[in-house]
């Protein structure tokens, strides 16, 4: 339908044709759909107009934003920080788990769950300033590389959900990353990546502690997890922090389910986005039997609740921000 | 110095003059200082240039933005609320604490210390939604009244500060509250008392639960304080939710030294801005001895560390934005 006027609009009035704001979206219902919603919240003649700073929208970033395969990539960059630092000092590599992480062999690490993760984070994220672990993120993002596709981490955001995100801000919308993700790991990239700047990035962090004994005070990460931003933790952080319920939620695994649902739960126009990782061939095709990006109660659910379900095979001209 | 430039320069070029920015504060160094420090860093021209969205400015709120005599704004609201629930049901009243909250016995409050607060807190403001929480608070400012000034708790605000925030935002500062106060008690007037939307609000919360059973998901606010964002938790909480340090810092009372000791340590042109209360006149007198808003470190530190000291009486030619 929205097609249809849409056709009729341009030709009746061909000046008043703008550029594609979606560019790596092909013509599908999907794509429809978040036009259609944005141009709905957008006018002021609406009956569900939204004036803008009600207009937050909130995304998950591992598997939403970008790739999260074979490994989230910030175990990746864990594993390569610890191989790094045991080269100088091999007698920080106190356990069977931290030896299997610097030598990379993340399928001990996958089997050795929660607690072989929090023991890698600890050991490769604390200790530092918040600083100086940003600096080692950055270093780590202009060498490191994909074992599959060959480029730097901070390209293999998918260039869609970038153009997305672009489209939102030009409509008024302020974007946040809100992500099982570490705080800290993100804000490195996020600016560069997605135009999200630091106080919109929302994620896992560590404990940190504030040291004004020595030459310069400085906020320290400290060892131990304060807070996980995931599954409930999602809508709690964004209460917290945003203040706000957000009228758009973007993600793609279980570990989104509350975010989008309390966001589209809300009164007024909503809309929940799922990325659905169907492409095999392009990307990984992966949901309800992955141990990555498990996706079951969104796909059993999410339509029902009006959600829209990305089919990245179908929906996605192009995949990649770095790579056409 | 920079008034007999700006003399200069206003009869040289009376078109550019523009209307004073600052109001409400007495033509003093103090003023002098707070001017010349926003024209160095938004002065492209200048070496100690800031770019737009590194100005971010942070205030403490109790003390600083408004009154905080005799007690806590805060704690009156709570012992209020308890009262009229009390008036409900009676039998909610489970402790000689709780009992004498509702009686507004703040005397006994003060003396029951630490563990009195959070009783008083976990009765009043837990097992609710912050929907529900921040109506209630919404309907205590409308009717509650100050008991030496007969104001609107939200009309103590002190009108120099408000127009300081005005100013700064004009300047292309971004301006938040970081208080020791609650989150969602602050957020119910801060837009409208100081312009500042709720995330821009940093404070000291209860835990929160995310509760999807019922009819409509929904925030909760459970017993129990998850983190107290006084002192150290000040630079902790702002480098975790804005992820930047700030370049101004406010604040009254030595709960506010971490904050104002990292703000001002970080590179290039800094403010830090205590407000100290000289005026048992117009306002109270208080400092080193005062049980609300002790200020020892501050006075004994700040003026080495080149923070401005707002002396309240000789600086302020008004106080509160709810009276002349």
């Amino acid at each position: 339908m929205l097609r249809i006027f849409l056709a009729a609009f341009v030709s009746a009035a061909p000046m008043l044709a703008v550029a594609d704001p979606l560019p790596s979206w092909n013509d599908t219902e999907t794509r429809d759909r978040i036009i259609t919603f944005v141009e709905t919240v957008t006018d002021p003649d609406s009956a569900d107009y939204v004036t803008p700073p009600a207009r937050i929208a909130v995304f998950d970033n591992d598997g939403t934003l970008w790739a999260e395969q074979p490994v989230y990539f910030q175990l990746t960059f864990a594993m390569d920080r610890l191989a790094e630092l045991a080269e100088a000092d091999p007698s920080i590599l106190t356990s069977p788990t931290l030896e299997a992480a610097a030598q990379g062999d993340v399928q001990a690490i996958v089997d050795g769950g929660h607690d072989a993760l929090i023991e890698i984070l600890n050991a490769s994220h604390s200790g530092i300033t918040v600083e100086e672990f940003q600096v080692a993120v950055a270093d780590w993002l202009q060498t490191a590389r994909h074992p599959d596709t060959g480029l730097p981490y901070d390209q293999m955001t998918y260039q869609p959900m970038v153009e997305l995100l672009r489209y939102l801000r030009d409509e008024g919308f302020r974007t946040y990353i809100v992500s099982g993700g570490g705080l800290h790991f993100m804000r490195v990239f996020a600016e560069d990546a997605y135009g999200i700047p630091p106080e919109q990035v929302l994620g896992t962090y560590t404990a940190t502690t504030y040291e004004a004994d020595g030459d310069a005070p400085a906020v320290i990460k400290a060892p131990g997890i304060a807070f996980v931003d995931d599954k409930e933790g999602k809508p709690i952080n964004i209460e917290r922090t945003i203040g706000r319920r957000p009228i758009l939620a973007g993600g793609n695994s279980d570990g989104d389910f509350a975010m989008l649902e309390w966001t589209t739960a809300g009164e007024g126009p909503r809309l929940g986005v799922l990325v659905h990782h169907t492409d095999a061939e392009r990307e990984w095709a992966y949901d309800r039997e992955s141990p990555i990006g498990k996706l079951v109660d969104g796909l059993d659910k999410g339509p029902d609740l009006g959600w829209v379900i990305v089919d990245m095979a179908q929906d996605w001209d192009r995949i990649y921000t770095g790579a056409n």
